[in-house]
């Protein structure tokens, strides 16, 4: 599929040809022929919430204080009303450090359970789930032809899924346009840093839409609804509990998106069919994007 | 691709119509008609060693001893000589105990970890590093003629994939011969639960071969040497970071794998290419596995 070079849309697009996210690596192929090939970077980054160790996260290394931002929203760590002071990323230590205005209530939380079981993370999808109480999702008009026309633009974006495979992508878009498109080699890292971005750029979530070339299981659903976002668009197939958790927040949630196909398994009652399916081209077998895996 | 009925070959197979691996649900596809699909389930198992919480996975929920044993060792949580007693898996709290006999060095490590941090799980990774000081992978001949039997076999064997997509296989296999093949949700709950198998079961690392449809990244690459596996296997893409652990314990590591085409990234010396890679099909485009996402 031929690339585009209108990025026009973009406010954040992936930058393929930076220097530090990807390396050419010598291997040999099939034909025992020498072959130089373009792999990703993954870099450990740990992540504190002031004094506090918490995680250390596989990145490819961009955009460090939004993932760290993200990471910590996503997991509930950060709640609405604690003031986010500095966030301070040192390259040489590979650590990025997030501090709040006074003690959060995740640092309180945790001292009690370190004192019960002295694990913090193993804590943390209990935490995300109780988030999901009380959250409501926006109505929105989701209409197909936006959604066919996302899914084209993003496939064609340059990115370093077309340079060098490997990685996940996760893209914010509004109406028909995407605006913000996140690369990353840890599944969640992409949505985390379009958390992040969110968080620092004060962005509302009520009229977005959510793209991922990843899988819709549980924790991608989760961490759309915490962030507001009503709907959530992939390329690749949905969990169970993915399905169920979308049909208690009532977020629109569709799969398997791929030419004219999609299934939608949450949500229809947002769908503006509005485009006819028979116009839409089928992806042509080089399309670059594929993996149901995610 | 057709499937075959031949599993004669495995000690293991997916089960893809065990009535707990996946659920059928009703869904609107892109014509606006009614559709039910089939999609994998996921479940929370929390892993205990002996008085400990150690992490909650998130599972497809097949084999839950195995994976609770596969996940310690493969986090350097059990290491060799600490003697397992019991494992006791809970249906109801979706727990799965791993008693050793007396405390693991893991424990001790953590009272003292808990009372710096207080997080458990932030550590894990450099253990993981710690723990592939000193791995010597064993010599072991890699035919080419295997390799691409082996992915002939793993792609015609009926799956959970097959049956439901989003969902991540490992194989271990011994020549061409596929022995073990799991699959799973979470991305390294597949392997994890080969290594629980093998410890189980006391079976050889030595001539053996991983084959994974996820990517080759720093974490694969590791769980693979701490197994003892010398050659790794993939129809996905590599980070940096796998390439260059894997050339330094000496690894055999293979991706990019579909029809006749592989990129050897590292441990070429193995390979023993007596296959022609034109006689070997290309894939179909309706062929089961896509996704070079992982």
């Amino acid at each position: 599929m031929a690339k585009t070079d209108d990025l026009s849309d973009y406010l954040i697009a992936p930058d393929p040809g930076a220097r530090r996210l990807t390396r050419a690596v010598d291997g040999v192929d099939h034909q025992g022929q020498l072959t130089n090939i373009s792999v990703v970077e993954e870099r450990p980054l740990t992540i504190f919430l002031n004094g506090q160790e918490i995680v250390t996260a596989m990145t490819i290394g961009d955009y460090p204080e939004y993932l760290a931002l993200g990471f910590l929203r996503n997991q509930g760590m950060l709640r609405d009303g604690e003031m986010v002071e500095r966030v301070d990323y040192d390259d040489d230590l590979e650590t990025v450090v997030v501090r709040t205005d006074g003690q959060t209530t995740f640092e309180e939380k945790l001292k009690k359970k370190t004192r019960t079981s002295g694990c913090a993370v193993g804590t943390v999808f209990g935490d995300m789930m109780e988030g999901l109480e009380g959250v409501t999702l926006p109505d929105l008009q989701v209409r197909t032809s936006d959604l066919y026309a996302l899914a084209a633009k993003i496939n064609r974006t340059p990115s370093l899924y077309l340079e060098a495979g490997a990685i996940h992508g996760t893209v914010l878009c509004q109406g028909a346009r995407p605006l913000v498109y996140m690369e990353d080699v840890g599944r969640h890292n992409a949505v985390d840093k379009i958390a992040g971005w969110m968080l620092s750029e004060a962005v509302g979530a009520a009229d977005k839409i959510l793209y991922t070339t990843g899988r819709l299981t549980s924790e991608m659903v989760i961490k759309t609804a915490l962030m507001g976002i009503p709907a959530l668009a992939s390329r690749s197939g949905f969990t169970a509990w993915g399905v169920e958790i979308a049909r208690e927040v009532g977020l629109t949630l569709i799969g398997r998106m791929r030419g004219k196909r999609f299934v939608c398994l949450s949500g229809e009652e947002r769908l503006l069919r509005d485009a006819d399916p028979e116009q839409v081209m089928d992806e042509p077998r080089k399309s670059g994007r594929k993996g149901a895996q995610g």
